[in-house]
Order: C-alpha cells, then sequence, then structure tokens
C-alpha cells in the first residue's frame, strides 16, 4: 500500500488550478469538442468533478465516520451534472471547482485526526465493506482519471489531422 | 481536419504552466513513481518534454520549410533526455520546459505566415512525405499523450489502495 493522507491532499488541492491554468480561455473547438454520441466534453467533465464534491466525497466520508459499517454511503449520480450545467460558464465552472475542493479539503483535514482512521470502515452500497483509505485512494485515482479523460477527448479532435504519426500517439489508441 | 494554427498555438502554450500547476513541490512519492522496469516517471516525462523542443519540434519544421521533401527531418532520440536530465530538479525542469515552449512558440509564429503554409511538406525519415499540418497537429497530441501518461503512472501508485474501485477507474486499466 502506497497512501499516505498527507501526499493525497497535496495531490488533491493541485488538481483544480492545474486544470483551470489549461482550459480557461481556450477556444470552444477544444472545450466542447468529445467522443461522440453520450461522450462528456471537458467543460461536462468539469461539472462532473464539481458535483462529486458536492454529493459524492465528503458525505460519504461523514456517512463512514458517524454510521460506521451499519448505513450505507449515500447515492451518488454520476450523470446528475449533466442537467444542472448549463447555466454556468466554464470560467464559472472552474472557479467553483477550485472554491469547493479547498473547502472540502478543509473539512477532510477536520474529520481524519489520525493514519489510525484510515481504517475505518463504512458500507458501499454495491462493494460492501471498504475503508477510509480506499475512499481516500480512489478520490485521487478520480481525479487523475478525469485529467486523463479531458486530455483524450482533446485528442481525439486531431485523431485524423496527425496523419501518419497516429500509430505512434498511445492517446489515440485508448477509447473509454 | 479540425486543425486551426491559432487554436493549437493556445493549447501548446498551456501545457507547461499546468504541469507546473500540478507537479511543482508534489512530494517525491508521486514524482519518482513509475510503471515498473525501463518507464518513466513524471519528471522523465518533462525531461523527454524539453528534448523534444530542442530536437524535434523546431528542427523538423525549419527542415520542412527550408528542404521541403528533399530533405528528411534530422533524427530525434526518445530516449536522450534519460541520460541528461539527471543534474537538474524538477523545478529547474519546469521552468525550462515553459521558457523553451515560450520561444518555440514565438519561433513558430515567425516561421509559418499563412495558413497555405500548412499545406507544405517535407519527409520523415519513417513516414515518407507529411505534411506541416500533420507535424503540428502531432505535438499538439503529443503534449496531451505525456499529460495522460502522467496522470496514469501517478494513479498506478495506488491501484492496491483504491481495494474494490479498481474495476470503476478506468485510468487502471489501460497500460503504456
Amino acid at each position: 500500500m502506497n497512501f499516505r493522507f498527507e501526499e493525497a491532499i497535496q495531490l488533491l488541492a493541485r488538481t483544480p488550478a492545474s486544470l483551470e491554468m489549461f482550459l480557461s480561455g481556450l477556444p470552444e473547438g477544444w472545450i466542447h469538442c468529445n467522443e461522440g454520441e453520450g461522450t462528456w466534453n471537458a467543460e461536462e467533465v468539469i461539472a462532473h468533478l464539481i458535483e462529486a464534491e458536492i454529493s459524492n466525497w465528503i458525505p460519504r466520508i461523514e456517512t463512514l465516520l458517524r454510521e460506521g459499517e451499519s448505513r450505507p454511503f449515500p447515492p451518488f449520480d454520476r450523470f446528475a451534472h449533466l442537467d444542472t450545467s448549463a447555466d454556468t460558464t466554464l470560467e464559472q465552472k472552474l472557479a467553483a471547482f477550485k472554491e469547493i475542493r479547498r473547502s472540502n479539503l478543509e473539512k477532510l483535514k477536520d474529520l481524519v485526526n489520525n493514519d489510525k482512521d484510515l481504517d475505518l470502515r463504512g458500507t458501499h452500497p454495491e462493494f460492501g465493506s471498504v475503508t477510509l483509505r480506499e475512499l481516500l485512494s480512489t478520490w485521487v485515482v478520480h481525479d487523475l482519471t478525469h485529467i486523463s479523460q479531458i486530455t483524450r477527448v482533446m485528442a481525439e479532435r486531431y485523431r485524423q489531422d496527425v496523419g501518419p504519426w497516429q500509430q505512434y500517439l498511445s492517446i489515440l489508441k485508448v477509447r473509454k
């Protein structure tokens, strides 16, 4: 096991500003391209990350710490953001993600007091018993998954344009 | 075809600062983890991006514009950075990448005068005839590939730690 609480927080703290640096001010073509019907563009990925900050990570951590294994985590709708995100610009979403992540990491540091807490258990509605360590590790890898998704979606836009280089660009080989 | 010269530059211009925001100051565990024997860690990826700025993109563009198809692009050693990068810190590499990318984009804007130039052709040592549009598109997708690689390498570190969530985290399914 490689998880370290402080190292996980350091990574989680960097994601919003990094994505803001990468995406803010980019033209529509980059922000709204996707991988075809039913796939997400970069702006929709940011909306999903915000939704997960609101409804997923902290509520699940709180349930785990308060209820232990006696009560499953609250449900999380992975598509909820598609209904609620139309009214804000990308820049507003990036700012909102930065703010809620900052505030959630403050909450996290208040909630988790020492390394022994990482072995505490809760109940995932599908997987059953999981540890706080597993949940926090997943929060980190979920960030990495979606940064990777954004780059893959954007690369897809130039699939034809790269011509014969396509065979050497590994990002064009994987699909969601 | 989706390539637009200005849009490509806007993306290329953002990569170094985004990676600096993401990686700078992270603990060793994140910077030096890799995917096993013979794979690159995040710092080695940055070194490779610098090496490509020095020896790949601009030299190839200059050869294409100066020589047309009469002379193949200069060779590029994709592993050269592994010999030359040991003497600098990650922070120095990130700063060097930012500076050389800035300077290379200035050169690029001087070299390419109008959209008709994008159809000019050069000779790739392996692929044969390629256009400037294909070469510039590849520069962009190469950035996206390596951002994605960095997130994948870092996610690998928590492969075991996420427990049962592993099956739902797509980044843990793809390998280089």
